[in-house]
């Protein structure tokens, strides 16, 4: 009878501890470049919650690294991820956005007019999977870099979303749940949603030829 | 009589707030592009404390903006300052960082070495000002964005300290006093300045020419 108070006593603390971390607010730092590494175990847990992994038959180590510590998180969304990128043209995180709207998540993806056309850029195939992407019409750079997952944590940092800072790049990442921020980003990001609004692009801008 | 302690009390609560507030850890966003401003008021004031301060012949306003905020921040430094910046080109930064040095705080700055040479850099007045700066020998680049004033006090972000970026691209700095992200990010700067130590420098790479 003792040992079951015992162990009754130690769960009741294991559970405690769980139930606080579960609430204890995300607060990291991830560091670049990030070991090359496969995501598809966590790419297929999130498709499939519980189904057996099947093992992936690509080289790359699977295992913790700066690229799968994002991806989870951004894999966390469930209801939505507002995405304000600069360059986006890694496939494996093209992968984890692709997914997530699959899944239901409400994506909206704000970047650059002059990097969303270049070789190897993700925002045609996610505007082809029908996500919605809004984007600048200024000479200046829409050069933020941060995604925030259902209106709660906040990803940002100097990573652009691109193999080469992932892989090569000195990069930092800040992954936050913290109300005040969260909220100063949330605000930009639908100042921004609004203003890339297609409906007020100016298609014949004064003094143009065209506009004659 | 009353008045009198009704006076005091009055004072105490206000210096009472005026001691929380000089207490409470800065957390703060501030986003870009900025109107232009002139900053020359701060400086003087950074440079002479206390002196009258001389009426700027430029015509740019004054006044508050997160340009003036960030250089606030910047000049708030006594001790030290790392910076840790990809591209340094704002001519208005350098004057803020060569007056920090100027006054005797101890400044350390890594930047990348494909972008140090680039026109209209400040990384050789910098130098030559008896800063010391360390670069990288890579192909990935150093990334970073980002300033730790005394070993307190971390401002990082999207923004690259130039006048472009400052003036016309949609950007986001973070300034925090917070124990834990500093700490990472004072490891992150330590890592770097060792690894970029010129002695560490390779001059005649294996396999290249010169080197045989």
């Amino acid at each position: 009878a003792v040992l079951a108070a015992a162990m009754t006593a130690v769960t009741a603390v294991a559970l405690a501890v769980a139930a606080w971390r579960r609430a204890r607010p995300v607060r990291e730092v991830l560091f670049f470049p990030s070991r090359p590494c496969c995501i598809e175990a966590l790419l297929a847990e999130a498709a499939e919650p519980g189904a057996a992994a099947r093992p992936c038959p690509c080289p790359l180590p699977s295992g913790d690294t700066s690229l799968s510590r994002l991806v989870r998180r951004l894999l966390s969304a469930r209801r939505s991820l507002d995405l304000c990128l600069f360059s986006f043209s890694c496939p494996q995180l093209a992968c984890a956005v692709q997914l997530l709207h699959r899944r239901g998540v409400r994506v909206r993806l704000v970047t650059d007019a002059q990097y969303m056309g270049l070789y190897g850029s993700q925002i045609g195939r996610l505007r082809h999977a029908g996500i919605q992407v809004r984007h600048d019409q200024h000479s200046g750079y829409m050069h933020h870099k941060f995604a925030i997952v259902d209106r709660r944590m906040l990803i940002t940092g100097s990573l652009n979303w691109t193999t080469q800072a992932i892989q090569s790049n000195r990069e930092n990442v800040m992954v936050l749940e913290d109300a005040e921020y969260v909220k100063a980003f949330q605000e930009e990001f639908e100042r921004i949603w609004e203003e890339y609004n297609p409906a007020n692009y100016i298609f014949f801008p004064k003094g143009s030829n065209d506009g004659a």
